[in-house]
């Protein structure tokens, strides 16, 4: 299996996807949302760019059964049910809706990927349940690291990097040079977790905007059986 | 001092230079080649990126004082006088001589910083004496690592991280996630920077192509004071 990592959404534009499994990460928080939501019970996660297309999907849905998440420089957009903290995802709120969900970075790397075979998404939280999948399917994958505002973010590469060490575990992987710098970024941080984010730009905007709980949330590796897979502009829960 | 860092040449072209300095690393083995060529008394050095203008600014240029180095595919080019084997490049073969160099990734990686305000080369060899500058300029700072084939190589990512490690060490500075993971896997590596190279793609192929000795010359840390830097199309020894 051939594993390639990309550093941003931005330059998985450049990337030939085609046969390829893409597996997108956007650890704060797009991906943890998502994973928390259909976990939760959500029917569907439904991705978009901008906040006018939320509006008019919306528009045209169910009031009833559907919900608008999301958020603009990690804050929640002004007249949506929710923002982009996992812990707004709970069951009585999301079970059997469909999420209409637009964040900055997420949702736009999960854009870039539309050639791949097969979308999936990865938080930390799912990484383990995640990495089942793919030794279960046997193609090769791209890892899209989403980044923030264009650039990369330690969160993401800390999570690819947790991913590629358990496929290491139990598969024969060929990865590439950022994929050996980003599986031993996540040995040596291992045992501390939230230490080896402490300098994240992200992680440190997340505290000065009161998300702390969320980081914590976030960082819990393996709670979660939950695999997000993306099919014609779908997200739902792989059974 | 701000210092981003980007991780292949291609990925420089998105980069705003203006009034920055950029940091050119290809440390197997264009910067390491220049660095020497410089230190050994070579007069200048004139990068350019087809065999066929190397090629045409010879036959403009007197034999005499001038040499053609360079590889593609990290093999010498017919015809050429040198390769792209730092080794190659002794006091007797380049005293005063006019060097037209083309490589694969290190001469791509000068032409996409041509914006900047000072270009400045560096590799493993001469980061002591290039963070020495860099210190004294004082100026916001793109490090862009060349990276082989258009990906990410961990030979360049080590380089970075080493002289994110040497600034840090003497000045205050602000990186972004990336300069922060190339710094930990530097402070990582630095008892053993052969090994921790040792899954690189580009260090694999050098030493399957018999290059063992130009590795090991390469990752001579702080064994040359010679600071290269690029001003209109030429790289001279800065003094």
């Amino acid at each position: 299996m051939k594993i390639k990592v990309v550093n941003t959404a931005n330059q998985a534009k450049d990337i030939d996807f085609d046969g390829h499994i893409a597996v997108v990460i956007d650890v704060l928080r797009a991906t943890s949302v998502i994973t928390t939501a259909l976990e939760n019970g959500a029917n569907s996660v439904i991705p978009v760019e901008t906040v006018e297309e939320a509006q008019s999907l919306y528009a045209a849905s169910d009031p009833k059964k559907t919900l608008r998440g999301g958020e603009r420089h990690a804050v929640k957009i002004e007249g949506f049910d929710l923002g982009n903290s996992p812990l707004e995802y709970k069951p009585k709120t999301v079970e059997s809706k469909d999420v209409i969900l637009t964040t900055t970075n997420g949702t736009q790397a999960i854009q870039s990927v539309k050639s791949a075979a097969k979308i999936v998404l990865a938080c930390l939280r799912n990484a383990a349940a995640v990495a089942e999948i793919l030794i279960r399917e046997d193609k090769d994958v791209v890892i899209v690291c989403a980044g923030t505002e264009g650039n990369f973010s330690l969160d993401d590469g800390l999570c690819a990097g947790y991913l590629l060490h358990l496929l290491k575990e139990k598969a024969a992987i060929e990865t590439d040079d950022y994929g050996i710098l980003l599986e031993r970024f996540y040995r040596h941080s291992a045992e501390r977790l939230m230490d080896s984010l402490s300098d994240c730009f992200h992680v440190k905007r997340l505290k000065v905007l009161g998300f702390s709980d969320d980081i914590m949330f976030c960082l819990q590796a393996n709670s979660s059986r939950c695999v997000p897979v993306e099919q014609q502009g779908r997200i739902t829960r792989l059974r």
